[in-house]
């Protein structure tokens, strides 16, 4: 996608050919930075500290952090201690697990002296399949807003509500739950989204405004308690969000508020869509209660940070001293509140039979996690 | 309630026997400032702030309203210019509007010369009366909690979730949602309370986690869109909520997010009470889609106000530039989502049955309510 005229990616090979080039996504919406990454300590930092996040990018950007540790040390040892750091970095999203199990497949046959160069070309490829999936999920999407977007024509806008980010800057390009926002976007059906801010680190404000805005699609801003209200009001034709784990039941993990969305969606007959590329499934979990579900620090809950009058970037404390906080960063939606998933292979209903019917390989996987479970 | 050992209302007429003073909301939970009042124009504008806010506190605070605008003038030009004023600065709420006629229905018939002292009188017997609900509601409320107490003893505490602020600074003293749990807790039902930021104004984070905390009520603190996964992982025994207007079917308005809460705890199987003083019901309205819902301004959305690490009250902007926002302050949660009402006079179903058989004196009301609609 493009800012401020010029193409980018969220993360690629800096112009030295080994250093890692992100866009630091802690400094939006205020500053756009470009953010360097030279060694294995850097990436798990970076990952942590959310400089890139979104399920899709982190799983690009795990594997980008190999090849950093690989630079340093090419050995077995090293290679099993970068995926298990790199791991433990982000416990819900299974696209880091996925992409981190590949990496070792891939590279641990290979001798250290050619590791190098096969981790780039292995995280460079997870890359553009990543592109290359959101572009599909974008134009498959495309086809359900189409058909709403038929029966609103003439007396207003579509009106799409989204959660947390899940547009270009959750992925190395195009988006998932945005992807298909663009795609109308660009094709001329009038389209406008309602961005919930997405507390405690409000991705919605700092990242999906952002980014709608760059690309000159209307929004407009709401907290995430206000989400219930627009739909009953009717001011809501579909909801659209990304997921950070899908289990092959069709079970989604996704940005803590997602669930009482979808459930909202239903009792006022809303469609709830999961954007989901096949990377976002765990092929061996079927019961949301299986997935970890993140905790992150009680400072992203009693603090907020913002840019201040004077344009510096500020925390503020929002509760009173010796508060003690809990801070889920993911909930889990039942399969039955979701319309439909849309993966880069098509749209199907939230069912391991749905998901089977796109995923016919993965069929022996399943039995085989069943027979075990 | 008691603030550093002091007690305190949280309005009263000033030492002086004539100004208001009250506990200014806008500072908490970072200082606590008393204010005074000294004229309407001053009641209006701290209506308006949320100086003072709550639906059964802002219909004594235009009580008072209605006395300092008395001092000044008290022709029946100025008695009901000052109604008039006073009743537009929250729309939502319709103690304001209860209070406001109330003041008018009294004062109208009296001789100018005896209004003054009168509107005074009416304003004290307001407070007075919602001092001596809310502490029906609490007990009411803790045969409630008793009862799930019961089921959940010996095993854990009572797990409460609230949201935004019905603790006695949404009142005079003592509070609507929030008065069984100090009920609760002071006759020794091991309570713990999760505190919803409720984001835009925050007076979960403000106001309610710092009153538990002066009570010595063991609290957390969430993110408004933690309440769902909180419901899904059993760490909630019940949902206790105020409401800013009841209809006559037991529909509710609340702060926004309620509706989403109450969804939540359907799906969850969880009890979700509503307390609601008689005079949050307004009883010439029937259905939700009647109630006017409050529209603030964009920056409550765009900005959060807290406490910067040099100590001063500070607003940072979350979205970028140029950003448009929307602002609903309240939602409306079907009478079928609420377990039951807690009223003064005991609990019943959320309905025109259940709140007739508690209000019997206004069943003609309704009838002619129902007849002109």
């Amino acid at each position: 996608m493009k800012v401020g005229g010029r193409q980018y990616r969220t993360i690629w090979v800096g112009e030295d050919g080994q250093s890692v080039a992100l866009i630091d996504q802690t400094k939006l919406p205020h500053a756009f930075i470009v953010a360097s990454w030279s060694t294995l300590d850097d990436a798990v930092t970076g990952i942590e500290r959310m400089q890139v996040r979104g399920a899709p990018l982190i799983g690009v950007a795990a594997a980008y952090g190999v090849c950093l540790a690989l630079r340093r040390d090419a050995g077995d040892g090293a290679l099993t201690d970068a995926c298990r750091r790199l791991s433990a970095t982000r416990p819900t999203a299974v696209n880091l697990r996925a992409a981190l199990t590949r990496s070792m497949e891939r590279l641990a046959p290979i001798a250290p002296s050619d590791r190098v160069a096969a981790a780039y070309a292995f995280a460079a490829e997870l890359a553009d399949e990543d592109v290359a999936g959101n572009r599909a999920i974008g134009e498959h999407g495309l086809g359900l807003l189409r058909a709403i977007a038929g029966v609103v024509r003439g007396t207003r806008r579509l009106e799409v509500m989204t959660h947390c980010n899940a547009g270009w800057l959750a992925t190395v390009d195009f988006g998932t739950a945005l992807a298909p926002v663009y795609a109308a976007h660009d094709s001329g059906i009038p389209v406008h989204v309602w961005v919930s801010e997405t507390r405690p680190r409000n991705q919605g404000a700092s990242l999906t405004a952002w980014e709608l805005a760059q690309h000159g699609v209307p929004y407009t801003a709401i907290v995430d308690s206000a989400a219930g209200h627009l739909m009953q009001r009717g001011d809501v034709d579909v909801v659209l969000v990304g997921t950070d784990r899908t289990t092959a039941a069709g079970v989604v993990a996704n940005k803590i508020g997602t669930y009482m969305k979808a459930l909202a969606a239903r009792d006022c007959a809303i469609p709830f869509y999961v954007a989901a590329p096949s990377s976002s499934i765990d092929w061996t979990v079927q019961d949301g209660r299986d997935i970890p579900i993140e905790e992150r620090s009680a400072a992203e809950v009693t603090h907020v940070t913002g840019r201040s009058a004077t344009g510096q970037t500020e925390a503020v404390q929002l509760f009173p001293d010796g508060v003690v906080a809990s801070n889920y960063g993911f909930d889990v939606t039942p399969a039955k509140f979701v319309t439909a998933l849309i993966t880069e292979r098509g749209v199907c209903q939230a069912s391991r039979e749905g998901l089977l019917g796109l995923f016919p390989e993965r069929d022996w996987r399943m039995k085989t996690a069943g027979a075990t479970a």
